[in-house]
């Protein structure tokens, strides 16, 4: 749907689930550094509530590209011409975070994949939509493709991210690291919004002014600063409230902890040297 | 070959590599995780086998490519001009794996060789028939170009997870990424030579229209996604058989042991933490 | 500021920072080698007093940009055109460091950000300050192209680096890699100065002569070679100046420390046999 | 020198620095694993000639290109123009070598410089001389130009796995892979050489057609294959050598010690799993 609802759209989705996660992971992270185990099973069905609104969310999203008025109505191909490829390529960007919700719900539930298999399908699912964006874009207007590329930086970033999560899992900087990404990528596909099919009856935007390109770099960058400034503030504000809660007395074993998580190879100088 | 049996045989060649690798590595973890040594000596064979029958099947190809009837013949070189260079680019790319599949049996059979070699050696097979395609497609026309600079996200994709293997040997998560994008490959094969060299007599694609560039991306998600359901649900089907076939009782137990191989640092933890 | 002082002021700032750095992580490693824990708090304040620096020094930075003259005075836009874009784009590229600054202090004096935060929030100022540099030179003269992008180097250099200090903190190697690249980026910025706005009345350079261009790579390369002389030349005066105030004695000690440092796995190994 | 012997030196070089590694690697390898330590004084002193010897080299080197008859006998400028680049290019080149064998020397005699910073300085000199050939053959026929930039893979590959084995000291495989791709670098400056100023009067190669462009593509890919063959050979040559002379009976150990090197992960559990 090229038009503003098309970009408000999957804006909100990776909105919503950016801001979730800026308050899930530092809450998790919480809970982890307190090995408060009887959490584990509250968490596990939490988890799975996550993934089914992160499966719901992009099936909606291509419900809305196939059945709108001018959408293709699930027809591919017609008198040997491709029926509206922008809307396909949009329900199969959805497709793959639909899978990736799948898959978590698969692996919290059933515990039949492996772990980190969750992370890589929705490492797939980032790159796919990278991937589709890069193809996507061409024979355009300089600033069409200029604002929708540098969502490859997020999209690529994010990739790369969670690729390594496989590896390092539950390492809490990456996991702030990838929410920033996704919460930069839902402000910024409203941004596109408001640039190319601007609301309430504003002016069009010059699409060949390079003044207009060198200032949509600059906005990148102050979203980038802005996610930056919501993920960090929500952590603290998560930190704060919990030690409130619970007034844990002990500062350094926080200290220790916190290395533990932060550098694993410390957590085990630290362990052999308590041994010796 | 540059017709539809010069597709479908790598084609063939990877889908059958890829479906065998998407139950052996299953397989081969679930064993692990039991530690059941006395298996070791049946893999070593397993592996040997594997290994000849990747060799065997590249020689295959460069004897095709080779003794066809408007193939080179073994000749280089004739009149100061190169003989048919596309039969010969297609040799050496049979014949990088043939390599590998050398240095496997050595790895498995003699154990001169050190351990990690021989997924290098594979990571470098992959990596060249990747740039000799970079390469390849020069000065075709863009549908062609297209869909064959596809396949480099596969083979790059490949080489990355192969050189990560060198260090992170075992890990399955990555182990199944690679048969992934082998299944994909295999089929990717079978894609280009449907599109190029429609067989059945069906009716030739327009090589330049934008309409078809856009299609094949969109197919090639597609494509993506189902070698990941094949590779996800052979993983999840041989789990759930060695399940009932032994009846293993302790649900906890393979918790850890998954979070194990996941997360080697995780061990040193939970290991150090037992002595403790 | 297109002119010179515009390129020696964050010149000097990298320069002064790279310096810093060059002295502080040889004299930090010392200590962490000797486990002398009563230097932590010590150590707490200095990095507050750095970070402090690397707050204050970009806030001038961006007032510098805003009311220099022919600045913007914080204007963005004016009769439907932008004001002064690139002292604009300056400012973001000054604000992120400030970001990074504002980061670090909150790290180590509240504690509510998780350790390697203050990592990842410098690695993308510097990448940020890549991206705006990438697409900030475009139309311009070959040579004025050809210097700026050569920053982009031990930009991403730098981002890379940082990146992998979240994993890995406290890898001295890594932490030198990243002041040379910090020293390297403060004397490009003097050299770019020097060759694009000569001072002292000097002739301008052909902007499009090639020869100039293959000097000015050369001249990249022989800036790196300096500043890694200058950073291992730090190291060494400051391991030389603090073996003689200590006279420590155990002179294998040492040698196995280096390893521990080096490589963590040793470590590993080496305590895990210590106990056999 | 732009001529049959400026390659010939640089390839005998490489190669013949490709060669020595490819038997000193495997038999440091093949000493560490039975942990003889009275050979360490003896390697270390081996570590030094060889450091010495890569850094005399270079300044041969730069000697020849600074002081043939055409030479620019260390003038750099001269009436408003650049003396002879090229030469200054690759002497520039030959000084990043030497400064990567001065850190070896300084590494292994006075102690003073962190371990890894050795890799670390070898990774900058061939991530300089990538980056001056990729600037260095622009406005060149196409043949020149794709010879050249083909020698990139293989610098670009070894400056990775240098920076990897900064974090990852003494694997294997990473060594060999380096060993590999110096030796690779050693024939194609000879394969360089004999393509574009062929010897003993054979005829010129046409720069132009786009077959001898195919054809020097596949021609990299032997050189590679060519390369791994002689490294793994002479491997296994060592081991084998190594074996007979020892008569080392412990068969399973060598197995477990090999499993150690390569994947260090596992030797942990291995201990771990000792004690327990």
């Amino acid at each position: 749907m090229a038009n503003f609802k098309g970009h408000a759209l999957p804006g909100s989705f990776f909105l919503i689930v950016g801001l979730w996660w800026s308050l899930k992971f530092p809450l998790k992270y919480c809970h982890q550094k307190r090995k408060s185990n009887h959490m584990n099973h509250n968490y596990s069905r939490l988890e799975i509530a996550e993934a089914v609104i992160r499966t719901v969310f992009p099936i909606i999203g291509i419900l809305a590209e196939q059945f709108v008025p001018d959408g293709p109505h699930l027809h591919l191909s017609a008198d040997d011409h491709w029926v509206k490829l922008m809307n396909w390529q949009h329900s199969t960007m959805y497709l793959f975070f639909a899978a990736s919700g799948i898959t978590d719900i698969l692996t919290y539930s059933v515990t039949y994949l492996p772990l980190g298999m969750d992370r890589l399908v929705m490492a797939l699912a980032v790159f796919m939509e990278g991937l589709l964006f890069y193809f996507h874009v061409q024979n355009r207007p300089p600033l069409d493709q200029h604002i929708h590329s540098l969502l490859l930086f997020p999209l690529f970033g994010a990739t790369a991210c969670l690729f390594l999560e496989v590896i390092l899992r539950d390492n809490i900087v990456l996991e702030l690291f990838r929410t920033t990404l996704t919460v930069l990528q839902g402000t910024w596909f409203w941004q596109i919004g408001f640039v190319l099919f601007p609301p309430f009856g504003r002016p069009e935007w010059d699409q060949k002014d390079h003044g207009n390109i060198m200032f949509i770099t600059m906005c990148f960058c102050w979203h980038c600063l802005g996610a930056l400034c919501i993920v960090l503030s929500n952590y603290a504000l998560v930190q704060c409230f919990m030690k409130r809660l619970k007034k844990c007395s002990g500062g350094e074993i926080i200290g220790i902890q916190k290395l533990k998580s932060g550098h694993p190879y410390h957590t085990a100088l630290l362990n052999a040297s308590d041994e010796e």
